[in-house]
């Protein structure tokens, strides 16, 4: 019999859900105790508690971002799976819902309403833009997808890989001002890693054309925040849409509350749906009990 | 020799564009005169010139619709072509920006941001959604395409057709209840024709559910304007989003302009873009040197 313990803010709306799934030689655990082999959860409550948990093997994160589980001096002893997969297709609402809210001037167009106003002039459209994606690994994938379908040009910058078909020309490391050349909008969907921290920097920014848009749906961490500071007051890019911060909540007094051409929201853009994050838990018990490899395993070292 | 009157108020665009094409046996006139042949241009402008060019044969449109053209008082002794196939493209990113902003809290963020507030409210998604298209021409289908991408359920309201293979369930004349039982969104594409006059009435968002979104980038005449308005001020629907109006520019006076849960814009949703009606125009043109039908041909009784 396998023990499992959920630690989430929403730990119902899961134990109802793996409790419908009806899984063979499997517990739930009412609160955190030694025989516990699963956890399914939150990267920070899990931390906190796995030093009380000797007996785990397996730890399924309900979120994609596991920074919390990766510090050297934490254990390493069990397998870590994070959500992977599921979160493309809500990214790629985000990111064109936001990309279209620019082009379409969204804003202005419900201004000129308020003020009684009829507005026909032409707005710009995203068929023919280029987009450049920071990471191209499921996520980048399907917002490249999306990209294909408005008939955009996409490039791609990662590490190596050049798996995805809809990435019409790849840039790798030591291309990032190529890659960065006549971009209308640059996406980051890039991890928290040493090699990730501060990549757009104000030598990238640079790199842009005015009329740029930076969108960060990655990690705060890839952003040098007062160099896209100054490059947005100062009109070096259009706008950016920020959706993760090196810090959050966001401090109060953190200087982006008063930067320029910056849309922020908070953490938001793809939410783990438990239904989602569920079916992926079921799939990977089901290899967990046949003694298969996992689905999704972060490598400790690389952090992704 | 033929002889091209262009007509429109962009006209030196046009122009420019046409000449650039380098079509044989075409000159361009300067002025309306007699030996005109072929017109180009904005169906309102047209119609004013017709009666004093008593040579002309084929006129094409640079909108889709061409109401000032279809009369019954009027000459029809021309072949009609408008434009299509190159507003699909356009009207995606509308329809599905708006539905976006919609179930992305665009406003509500920014409103957040302003506030120095940090919002992680969760946000809805088109995924898994209902939509509806009344209308499944090249531009419905163009919708139903998107529609699928975000994975989203597509009924299609027409008068025979089912062509569509995105659409996965097809609705006729008489069946408009079924249609709207459920539907997150129902978006018009209809022209202006006798059939459509006012089929938004309120007996069609009164079988709509609280939840649901209307979206009009057809023509205004479809839509019953004060039981729309009434819809939306009292909640039976969420929201609409109207780019045509029963008249345009909309009144000064128009209750549209205090009307609660309504986004407008000002036929905007798809402008006509040189580039894409001269490439349109060009082929016409070839078509019309063979002496073979010319694409997009309008039927004057039908209306489209």
């Amino acid at each position: 019999m396998n023990k499992l313990l959920i630690l989430t803010r929403f730990g119902s709306e899961y134990q109802q859900l793996v409790e419908a799934a009806a899984l063979p030689d499997l517990k739930i655990a009412s609160a955190p105790d030694k025989d516990c082999s699963i956890i399914l959860g939150e990267p920070k409550l899990i931390r906190d508690a796995l030093p009380d948990l000797p007996n785990v093997r397996w730890v399924q994160s309900i979120f994609a971002g596991v920074e919390q589980l990766l510090d050297p001096s934490t254990r390493r002893d069990y397998v870590l799976t994070n959500a992977r997969g599921v979160f493309g297709a809500l990214m790629s609402e985000y990111v064109f819902g936001y990309l279209l809210a620019h082009e379409r001037h969204i804003f202005e167009r419900l201004k000129a309403q308020q003020e009684n106003r009829w507005d026909a002039k032409v707005t710009g459209q995203l068929r023919g833009r280029t987009i450049g994606l920071l990471g191209v690994g499921s996520i980048g994938a399907h917002l490249a997808g999306t990209a294909k379908h408005f008939q955009m040009n996409v490039r791609g910058y990662t590490r190596e890989s050049e798996s995805c078909a809809d990435v019409d020309k790849y840039f790798h490391d030591g291309q990032l001002p190529g890659f960065a050349q006549d971009l209308d909008y640059l996406v980051s969907v890039l991890p928290n890693t040493n090699e990730t921290r501060h990549i757009v920097d104000s030598a990238l920014l640079n790199a842009l054309p005015p009329r740029a848009v930076f969108v960060n749906v990655g990690r705060g961490s890839a952003v040098d925040e007062s160099a896209l500071a100054e490059a947005l007051d100062t009109g070096k890019i259009a706008l950016a849409v920020l959706d993760v911060f090196e810090q959050e909540p966001l401090p109060k007094d953190h200087f982006f509350w008063r930067t320029k051409n910056l849309w922020m929201t908070f953490h938001t853009s793809a939410p783990s749906i438990p239904e989602d994050i569920t079916r992926l838990f079921v799939e990977n018990y089901d290899l967990f009990l046949r003694g298969k490899p996992l689905k999704y395993q972060v490598d400790f070292e690389r952090g992704y």
